[in-house]
């Protein structure tokens, strides 16, 4: 059902010194920067291998990673799993009893299709799954 | 440096309600369970392509994981990625100024040897970095 890690989302008060340790330090290769205005934040996609790491900087105190950096501060926000065909995993999620907060995949970073889990239904874990524009692929 | 996402570690109150949501819900394989007494708990891991999930249950409240759970409940633990030169990577991240846990490597699960950072030095994400036991492959 899932084909990989896609990746980790870590939220982070102010990319610049996020990105002076995953780009600099940790010799990540940035991949993508964009401002995901529906989620309120601006992310920047990192390579690390086939996965990635996606920084997450809230555009205002009043987005779910503002309050989630408020509530608990920076750190590891939620995991996402790849998928090869959303519309299928979403329906066999949905068959297992899971809570979804996306009944439907929405757009999410570089043209992916995107739907969220219910933390509460996945063990506190904010759990995401992915579909790349591309068909499977993130390259 | 980092070759890929190696897994990510959720803290759980009990492994098998978890199982019952990674391994029958999600449909991930279970590749290795193991007591890991150094570090206080029982760990699972569930492959996820060449990725893994580590679910870790604490030996008693008194552990890392424990009080990990007593402070914030289930969910997201660490990240660890992975490399083939666990010596090297500390060597060049000791270099980077970045402040390490262990300076030098110990035994992980399944023969791994591993190394974690100073969440304090890593944005607030406890991270991780793991050599498998063959070498450079998970599997």
């Amino acid at each position: 059902m899932f084909s990989r890690i896609d990746h980790i989302g870590v939220a982070v008060e102010e990319l610049e010194p996020a990105l002076e340790l995953y780009r600099d330090k940790f010799q990540l290769t940035v991949a993508h920067r964009e401002v995901v205005s529906e989620q309120g934040v601006e992310a920047v996609l990192l390579d690390v291998g086939e996965n990635h790491v996606e920084l997450l900087a809230p555009l205002d105190a009043d987005t779910p990673v503002g309050r989630f950096l408020a509530k608990q501060g920076p750190g590891l926000h939620h995991v996402a799993y790849q998928v090869s065909d959303i519309e299928a995993t979403l329906e066999k999620l949905k068959q297992a009893g899971l809570a979804l907060i996306d009944e439907q995949p929405r757009t999410g970073i570089r043209g992916s299709r995107v739907a969220f889990m219910h933390p509460r239904a996945s063990g506190g874990v904010l759990t995401e799954i992915v579909q790349p524009a591309s068909g499977g692929e993130t390259h």
